[in-house]
């Protein structure tokens, strides 16, 4: 897309110090030697840009989780809310970390699974079994007996 | 939620042989010892029934991406959609499959950012960078040289 | 559900004469004898109680559309947007009209099937077909040689 | 939009046989002498084409509904959750199959109409009547006496 | 975008007296010397045009309400909807009413924050607090002793 | 509702310092004394409740826009995303900070009216005016001769 965005993009030359710090932690930490075009977006609005880039950070950080299944679920969200920007940029992220075509055509397979599902659950009013009203952690038999849609082994 | 659905649910006392047949594999397949209320629902239109369970079975199986990870998927969907049922269930299942729960926190995690961030890219209008257009498996270079937001180890 | 909505619903031995007058032609145009939670809600703010009353009335009477299919349509996009109110009043009232039991399996086998498309083609980012550029009404010939998904005759 | 899908399409020259044969079958049904951008990228995973074409075609066969009015369903979910490709194919579907313009015009007003009043619904969490509670088919009388929304003939 | 509508829009050229009429009040009431192609667009449909132009008059005109203050909320709901057009078209009519560089920065920041918290209540199942069920105008003391995120000054 | 969340709240007598610290800041700030479901449910994960709690005082915090005017735009936000706690919980904390009814009936009617458009906007296509596509901050003349929706004065 050629549009331009709401805002003028804040170009690295034109960035002052606080910004500069953010854009070269982006960079750095990403391992590339540009800076995309959403955070020179969000530095239109400094508060903004290190909100967003350090909480960014902290939550796509390996953790319990690894940054591939990360990205995977930054690509499942993304297009189930419709954002090309995020789409695009999440699906190549995912793919630099590793995501095989095969791994992406099952992503893909489940989300378009789950917004059909979720519009009919939506339409039926289904009401929740009260198995599945159990929260997480409440107690020392969290698992319930059995459960909704998981294919078990 | 004691509401009903919108249609009658069918019970399995009351299903024909067809939907007996559904049901019979949706408990096997799980393991479980009851129908759950989606699947009672969607029987009051067989070929509902039958196109989604066999769907949903079909994505759902271990293939290039497991079980759990896929049940995870489910909950970013659903979560973000806003669907009960499914939000439920899927939690649920992603727990009975042994999701920990440090991975549900982080999980959660990035849906709440990724829903933040395609809001914004919205409202700001970002502009796709020209590194993000290369489809995937287009030629024998498809990882591109930097990538958007997943921090690289 | 029990929970109140965020005003208090306007009785109509409360209303005054505004808000009574557009209270009997709600009944009188639906043939019921009471006033659905919708306007007692919407009369907390007499001008919304007004234009969308009256917007609704000329959107939802008989035109090249008949009642039925329209508010078959509204169920369609309640569902999509899981309203539960609009979802549950205009199934009834869809039912009302004559829908039947296949119509109404099949109106929401569609709006599962088109979830799950549409979430697809953001996720893919599928080019959109010259073919189904060309406007509607724009010239002689507005019917495209092919289509997208409609199965022909 | 010039921009390319995140996968490589599937030409036709290129598939091999049982992505051929689904495409045969889509050029047949439809009665078209091409395969449409949808199809091509979705056969970049052959499981995912398989299912979605034979499900859509069941879904969109003719049936208690007429494929006209069942395409114009697909237009009001496709125009509620904003996706640009299937909105266009498939108000393009429609038009083939004599949507008229004045239908087409009434069809829109539905929908931007349901679109305001199901964010009104969910803003003052309006309960939902009793009335509207009966599930459909649970007796020998699921007719409500009084509806919510449809004006009545 | 240089994508067409998917109908012809109406030039003021081609326009009847009806559609004119309503095309003099928009210049007029704006003050702009063009009609922007959401009117020439809705104009296919004459009804929708009416209905459309003089309910959005009346929203957006001065009440309790500033129109600056309007627009600024039409920005918020378009932007969580994703929508190209009203997102960009508002924007440009909150700045031209005044909104500064700081303010709209502050705008999108409160839109991207509760896009973030709003999926993450729909994700864990939060419980509504008894606190905040009492409905707005229900008695001499609507105001709850505590809120919810409010920061008190 | 009464249903549980998904996890385990963490009640106040049950929490380690680090979680309190968050609690006692949130009561401090909001000049209440419990602390609301939403954090006692994010507190299941700490990470998560201190990037949110910090995230959201600082973006809540008075600024270019005043807080209830914050409010009123997360009640906008919201509601377009049907978040049940969200809408319930910032109406109540807009209407601490002192929106009157009349200022709630004028926000849910411009809610309403942009939902409406916007998804008109997505199903007619309409392209975006010329003039709209002006970066904000771009140059010394920034503001648009016309502008597309905002009566001016």
């Amino acid at each position: 897309m050629s549009e331009p965005a709401t805002v003028k993009m804040v170009e690295y030359a034109d960035a002052g110090a606080e910004v500069r710090a953010v854009y070269d932690d982006i960079m750095a930490t990403k391992g590339i030697d540009f800076v995309p075009n959403a955070w020179k977006t969000f530095a239109s609005h400094p508060p903004t840009l290190k909100r967003l880039w350090y909480g960014l950070k902290e939550v796509m950080a390996p953790g319990a989780l690894d940054p591939k299944f990360k990205e995977m679920i930054a690509v499942a969200v993304s297009a189930t809310n419709g954002c090309d920007y995020c789409t695009r940029s999440h699906t190549a992220a995912a793919r630099k970390l590793g995501m095989t075509d095969a791994e992406y055509g099952e992503l893909l397979a489940v989300v378009g699974m789950f917004n059909q599902i979720n519009a009919l659950a939506e339409a039926y009013k289904i009401p929740v079994d009260a198995v599945f009203m159990k929260p997480f952690g409440a107690g020392p038999s969290p698992v319930p007996q059995g459960d909704g849609e998981a294919p078990s082994s």
